[in-house]
This record gives structure tokens, sequence and C-alpha cells, in this order.
């Protein structure tokens, strides 16, 4: 594979979701790929210059908010976000070419992964021991190498990431194992801050919103802001920015796209009514979806009342 | 007194509250000043062009708004609010030069100011009657012309404002001898559209909101406009727009100017979300009250928020 | 007709609006009914005992809320509404039997039916003469009695409503001939305070909320204890409660019944936050609308919701 | 130390905060402690009845909630919070009895305390290295045991929790050497669901709302039932309930007991709008706090309305 000279960080090891999230990015797909062992190492290659962007986890449908994350983009210096990517979590029982799966004694995995795929596990294979890996991709690589658990007997078979199976050379012996068949995981991509692309109708923006001081209405001051200018929230995480319990704010999504008048005047309302804002970027949607626009919210809408505004003032 | 080419219009006849409003804004002071016989005559003037300004009572702290002055800025033809002044309802006993307390048999006031001063003349003339005219002035002009009431006795005293004892030589035998020492009367002068004077740190505005049908939370709605800018609503009527049960409009007054950039950003609100707004004008408050401005809502909140969007849309 | 001896008073004279009003009330239909001269004067003889009930004008489409109703409602001793009638503005041009439209000539009727006809009238009959009278059944009598106008001449034609001409044994030359086909007078039978009849599935219930102090958004706080509940307005009206410029309370209509679980914690919520609420009553809905109850709050939601409360307090 | 016979749960291992926290607990610190490895394990053992109740952190002024924690009470079978206690994140440097600060050369500790202590030691002991154990009690242990580092070298050193001093019977070098000073660990005292100890007029609230669907305007709708009653929020997290990203839940936590009248009406309303409400419990607040009950918000305003309605529906 020929690679691009820029270069891309990533919450590794190799051919695990993350990457497999990342080469799902068209910025990122053609470019260098370095694996970074935590969300802060990955994250601080961006910070330093060292890479482009980076690919982390930001949340999982199953395990929420990935803090780890969710804290780079509070603390620190001002970052962006300047894509996502959602990922189906699909566990794969994977094994070296000519093992059958009614010869499967010794699996191994990560333990996330051990727990999403148990039920699978005592039902189809009964007798078969679990044991568990700092990743699903060691795990594959272990079954690939053959390599000895514990009792130095050899692995027959890893539960790992679709994309570990095509990278190591093993099989599929079963597909889709975990319990949660509607589980994903939202990836973004993070780089230093940056004007946002333009609009294409399916955006979402991400910002987080300081909260004054702990005054109990604060949460719903912020609602209203966005409430009022008929902006929908798809997210909203409470983290503490460090500075002694209740100091709080809030990780929030939205649909539109700072360039849209109803999401502009939202974020300005945000800006008064906040000790401080931290815009992370407007980008398409994962999902594509385009969701309706509320009466009188259109930026067709915002132009003439602004117009009127205007003629009455004289 | 000499009398400026510039002819304003007020609700006659001469001598009532109407005319002494008039005589307390400065722009009509030194003016000529016409008697209509009701506030559709006096804004009909405006409308044709006879006259340049109607000053007409508004709201009223006992009976409320005037419904035919409201009536008249919400149909029809587009008006202003150029000016208010409220005028304490001081309703005085007058009578001829010479005339005792002691010896006053027989009142004549009309019925509302009759309501209002109804203890007091129980109290302090138990045994005068009082008979009902067609205006407080009218009162005056009886007494000052001993005019005969209806068994053709001549009156002996009036209630009436104290303009109409001024105007007609008569003397006050009681000062304030209504019932609501702190009831006041909110008088405007309705103009032709025009922009608005400059703020002075102490505005009212007022316009008329049209809701877009008869859905349950409008009203809610429209106040949410209000709130979210912290701009305080000083009085809210509702009104039939005269198109079936049910159909409403709202005629709201509010604290600030349409300059200030609270003010302009809810009035967009409210034009997006209403099916139609009618802006009466921004004018100085007859208080003088300067009502302190919500944390993040001041006109260089607004301008620092609109610099940082501008930044981040780059 | 048989009359009963219950008494009740409605806004006079005879074979107006209000008596066809009173006359589609089951509860009045058949007992003695005696016309006042004014609302005060009908509602009176209510609070002294004389009468049963007061069928009185409250709301009109055309001309908004009847402010000598409300403030009866609002001030003095308490009242209660037992039942509302909407009856269609219906103006009827009648005449002598025997009179030929095109012979009209000479037309009598009150101030605001002429205004409600004029460009009928105008159209139809465009060199006929309308002169105004104190009602429009006094103006049909004196086209029955053939009354002369102001020069003498005899009245050719009436326009009333359609009771006064069967009352007063006139003939309709038109039917209908306002301008407003939809305008709707909305009556209500005033009683003594009372508990209300059971829910029908299809209720209002009035009551008015004096506001603690002047603070800006008590409005606000107001209807959000209806919405947080699920309560629908139907009406509100602002008006000075008689303590100086800026005291108001709220006369508020809205769907439901005192007995619905939903209602009655509105209520609780709008007597903890309010100076003071004055109920007026729960009655049946003149329309017959039985609207749709949001989720959540129907009487069996709230049931179950004090349910599990109540096991959870142990 | 004589030892109940009552056994609690908590989270291992001995001598970390966890246990200083339990403690603290009056209903805790005289019976039987046995650590755990896991909060999910310390919280199985009550849900098998192996033990009475578990002492886990909730919630952590740097780190935020403890997911783990967050997760076991959304999750699964029902819980309750009986108490809480507020620890300040106090982490002290140890050694030997007999050691000298100037002689500090290897430190032991758990990552989180080696970076909450990093700026502390740089700068007093500028060549001294850390190394990271698995636990800070761990590390308290090496340095009593004198355990050897993975060169072989013995520790001079811990950075522990001031509990694994005593315990392990290490002298304090210096004290309170974290960055925050005014970090606070949250501990939570779970147990099976339970009626909840009488009001003590400073307490909260904690109970888990599940959105009846992913609709945008859920949150704001939960926000007003609190609002709408005076109910004041200390803390909300939204969590995945675990079936689909964007299926959401949040863990709130508010002043006031379930027994006060307003903090059941504010429940009621969640119950009704929410797909579920689990009600963790209602304690006494660990900092002691009696906040200030918002006007018409008391229980005797509640009884007062509630008596009226009674009285209204006869």
């Amino acid at each position: 594979m020929v690679v691009g000279t820029t270069r891309y960080a990533y919450l590794g090891p190799e051919a695990t979701f993350t990457e497999a999230a990342a080469l799902r990015l068209p910025a990122v797909a053609g470019e260098r790929l370095d694996p970074h062992p935590t969300v802060h190492a990955a994250i601080a290659a961006v910070r330093t210059g060292e890479a482009t962007g980076a690919v982390v986890p930001l949340e999982n449908s199953v395990e929420g908010s990935v803090n780890a994350t969710l804290d780079e983009l509070i603390r620190g210096e001002a970052l962006a976000i300047s894509a996502e990517v959602l990922l189906p979590v699909t566990f794969v029982l994977m094994a070296r070419p000519g093992t059958d799966l009614g010869s499967v004694r010794r699996i191994v995995t990560h333990p996330v992964a051990e727990a999403q795929c148990r039920t699978w596990v005592s039902t189809k294979l009964p007798d078969a021991v679990v044991e568990l890996g700092s990743s699903t991709a060691a795990a594959a690589v272990a079954v690939a190498e053959s390599a000895p658990g514990a009792d130095g007997h050899p692995y027959d078979a890893a539960i790992a990431a679709p994309l570990a199976g095509e990278r190591y050379g093993l099989d599929t012996l079963a597909h889709d194992i975990g319990e949660d068949a509607e589980a994903l995981t939202r990836f973004v991509l993070v780089s230093p801050p940056r004007t946002p692309t333009a609009p294409t109708g399916s955006d979402k923006t991400s910002l987080v919103a300081y909260i004054r001081d702990d005054h109990p209405g604060a949460l719903l001051e912020i609602l209203e802001q966005f409430a009022t200018r008929g902006v929908n929230l798809t997210r909203i995480e409470s983290r503490p920015t460090g500075n002694g319990m209740g100091r709080y704010c809030f990780a929030i999504d939205f649909e539109g796209h700072v360039a849209d008048a109803r999401v502009g005047e939202a974020m300005m309302g945000l800006r008064r009514v906040c000790a401080d804002v931290r815009f992370l970027g407007s980008y398409p949607r994962a999902d594509g979806v385009r969701p309706p626009i509320r009466q009188g919210t259109s930026n067709a809408d915002f132009r003439d009342a602004a117009a009127w505004l205007e003629q009455l003032r004289g």
C-alpha cells in the first residue's frame, strides 16, 4: 500500500476498531497511520504538530462517552473535530486457516469483547476456555503466531474485529457473535482548530459550554438557548472541569452547522450566558440524516427577520 | 397663548384628563390641539393626514386597557407610538368662586368619576345629590354656567380634572377625592409609522404579535423569545383580531429600545414564530426608570458574541 | 309559556342576543327571565340572592372580552361560571309584514350592528339612511310600532337579532347581513360559588390568577404551571386589579375539569406561585370538542405515578 | 478492633481512599469490611446478599463520574443509595520511620496519584524517580516491606492515602502534595432497595430517568419537571442504557427528600413523562447544607394548595 506523506495518529494497537474507523475516513484513508498506546498520546501528537489529526473513539452505545477523549477536548489547548465515523461493533471468531469450529478449545480476546460474546461462547462452545489479553488485535496476533497461553498450550481462536482477521491471515469461524447486534462506536477525527468545511445539509456541530457558576438553573438556561432557535440536541454529557466538585461543563452535539443562522444565534446565546464556550467544529453527520427544519428557523426566515428589523430601525 | 401651526388631535372634550396629558408632552405642548369626540375620530385625523399625531388614553390602572385605542393600533393601517405620559387620576371638587363646601347640595360629574368619588361624597357631603353628565369637563362647564339639572335646579359643584377648574374659572373645594390615590392613566401620542428616536437608556418598546394559529403553546413560545434574551415585559394584552373567536393577537410592551441588541434579537424571534408582528415604536419611559440589564444581555455582550461567531465561521 | 319559579337575570333589553343565549341554556330555558339594564345590575341580582343566576356576555370574537363581566368576576364577592353558550352574531334586516326590500328607505339599529352591516347596506340599499338606537331590540320595537325617527318619519326596517323579529312580529327581509360570518359571542351563566357538575370529557375550567408582584417573569411562570401538566389554555386576558398601574391579574380559560388530575395539579401550582387564585368553575364546553390528552397526563397516568410514589415512600 | 457481624463490601484494596470513606460512615464503621477487586464485585456481593452494603466511589471532582458505579445503578437489579461521604483527595508522601525527606530517591504510587503529584515531586525532589504500582495501598505496602522495584532496588517512599500510612506503619514526610487542593471524591453506600430514612432538612435524592425515546426535547422536559416545583439539581449525567447509540438515561441528583411534597410531585412528573424512573434513594447530604426553599414550594404550601383544591372539588 502506497502511503501519503501526511501522518495521522490513532488509538492503537493496529487492527482494532479504531484503525478500522480511520480507514473509513476519506481524509485519512490513504495517509500514513501511526498507532498510539493511549488517547492522550494520539492527541498529543496532534498538539505537537507531529500528526495532522488523530482518530479516537468518542462515544460507545454500550460504554458511553470515552472520557479520555472528552477530557482532551475539554481541557488544555483547543482542538477541533473535523469528521465522525460510526462503526458497528462486530465481533468475529477467527482462527488459523483449516481450523474447524468444533475443534476450538482455547480462545483469547480482550475483556470487553469477552463480556459481549459470553452468551455466544457458552452456548455454541460450552467446553471452550476464554483467556484475556491486552487487546483484540493482540489476541489475533497470538492465534496467528500460535502463541501459547498461561499453561503453555497454543490458542485455537481469537475474538477480534474483522480487520484483525484480514490483517493477520485468520479465517472467520463465526460472524457477529456479540450480544448487542446494534452496538456502535462513534469515532472522531481530531485536528488543530480550523475553519469548518461548508455545510452539506446533513451536519452536526459540537461544542463545550462551561457554566458560569454552579447555579441550579444553568443547564435549563443552556437548553433554552437551543430550543428557542429550533436547534435539536443529539447528545449532552456533563464533565467536571477539574476545579472542585461541582464545577461542570457540558459537551454538547447538535444538528446543524455553525454557518446556519439558527445555530449561530444559539451559539451566541450560549456565549452570552456561559462562562466560556469552546467550539469544536461542524462536520457532516456519519448517518447522513437531513432532519426537518422547524417552521420559522430556516436561513431564509432569519434573513427575512433581519431585513425587517433593519428597516424598522431606519 | 401663541399656538404653532402643527395640529394634534386628542380625545375630547376640552379640559379632561386627555388634554391635560397632551399639554405635558413636549412635542405637543405649544401646538394647535383639536378635540375629537372618539378615539376613532382622533386617530382617523392622523390617518388622513389632518393631524400630525393624536393623544389618546391607552391604559388605566383601574379600568384596564382602552380597547378603542388598542384596536386602532391592532387593526387597519399601521401606526406608531412616539411618546407616553402617565397622569395621576386626580379628581377635584370644584365650584364657582365664593361657594362654600358646606353649601354644596347638587354635584354633577361623569359616571366613572362618580364611582371613584362615591365614598368621599357620602362621607363628607352625605346630603348631596350627584347627577351624571357626559364628561367631567361638561360637568365643570355646567357648574360654571350654572346650568340646571334634570329638575331645573342649578348645580353647586362638579367633580372633574384639575385642568377643567382652571379652564372654566372654578375654585377647588377639595383635592384628590378619588378612592384610589395611586390611580394613573397612561396616554400615548400616536403618529404615522416613523423611525424611532434614539435610545435614552430608559426606553419602552411596543408591538403587536399576531399568533400563527390558535395552537395552545403560542403565548408560551412568545414569552420565551423575550425571556431567552433577558427582555422584561411590562404589559401584555390579548385581543381578538376580528376573524372568528379564538384568533388572538397580543399587544406587548417591554423594556428597552428597538436599537438594543437584545430587543432586536427578541423581535426577530417573534417575527419568525408569529404570523405577523406589528412594531409600534420605541420611546422614552414616562417613569424614567433605567432597569438593570441582566448579565450577558448588554449591547457589548451581543457585540462580543457576534465577533466571536464571525471569527469561528472564518 | 309556563314559567318556572326560579328567576334568572340577563343583560337586557329583551329580545337581544343575550336573551337568545339564555333561552339556549337548559338550566335557564323554562324559568323566569328578568332583563337588567347593565351587566353590573344583572350580576348584583345574583349577589343579593334575587336571582339564581345571570346570563351575560363574556367574550366576543370581534370586540374581545366584555370588561364589565370580567371585572365582576375578578373583583368583589366570589362568583362561579356554571355554563357557557356560543351564539353566532347573526344580524337580520326585519320589517313589518308586507314590507318589500326595495321599499326600505329608513333603517334603525344599534351602533355595533350598524358597523357590522355597513357594507351590506351600502351595496344592497345604497339609498337607505341608517339611524342609531340604544339596542337592536329597541330598533325592532321602533319598527314594529312604526315609531318615527328624529325627523318624524317612521322606520321601514330594523337590523336586529333573529329573536327580536319573532318577538315583535317582524318579517325577515335579509338574513345574516353582517360582515363577519363567523362572528360569535360567548355568554356565561354566572351563579354563586358552587361545586362544579361532574366531568363530561368535554369541559372547560375558568379561573383568575392574581400575580404575586409585578415581577417580569410572573406570566411565564404561570404558563409553565399549565404546560408542565399538559393543560392547554383556550384564552387568557390580563386585567388590572384596581390597585395602581401594573398590578395585574390574568383571567384564564383552559381545557379540562377541576376533577381531572392534571388540572388539579396545575391549579395547585398556580395557587402556590400566585398571590391568589379565584376558581370560577368547570363546565361543559359549548363546542362539544373532546381534545386529545397528551401522553402521560391522563387520570390513569397520575394515579399510577401517585401509587408508585406512595410505594417508594414506604 | 472488635468487628460486628454485619459485612460490608468496598472497592479495595485495603487502605485506599474507599476504605477511608467507609470508615467515616456511621452505619459501616464498626462492621466487618471486605475489600473487592472491582466495583462490580463489591456490588455483586450486595446483590447476592453476601454483603449488607457496598461502599464505592461515585464521582470525583477531577475524573468525573465513576462509570462502573453508575452503570451498576442504572442496569440490572434495582439498588439503593443510603448514604454519601465526601472525602478530600489528600495525597501524602510516606516512608519507613527514620527516613529523611532529603534521602528519598525512589517513590512508588498509582498512576492517578503520580499525575496529581507530579508538580510537587519535580519541584521538591527533582532527582527522585517515580515508579507505578497497581494501587496507592500496594505502594505503601511495598515501602513498608522494603520491596524492590523493577531494578531490584528498594523503594524509599510511597504516595498514598493517609490511611495507608497508619495501616502500614509509615511516617508522613509531606502532607497534601496533590495539585488540586480542593479535589474531592464522593463515595456512596449502596444497598438493596429500601425505604429511605426520615428527612433531616439537609437531604439529597438520586434517581435515574430513562427517556421515552430519543426525542430532542426530552431533557428540557425533564428539567422543567424539576424547575416548576422549585427543586434544584446538583448533578446530572447522561449514560447510554446499552440498547443502541442514542438510547440514553440521565442519572440525576437533586436537593430534598422523597418525603418532601415538591420532590414527590416532581418525581411523579418524571414518572409520567419518562419511559421509566428508577428511584435510588434519599439520604442526608454529606456537606450538611440546608438550602433555602423557594417561595411557594414548602410542604406547608403544598398542603395548603391541596386543601384548597379539595374544597373546590366539593
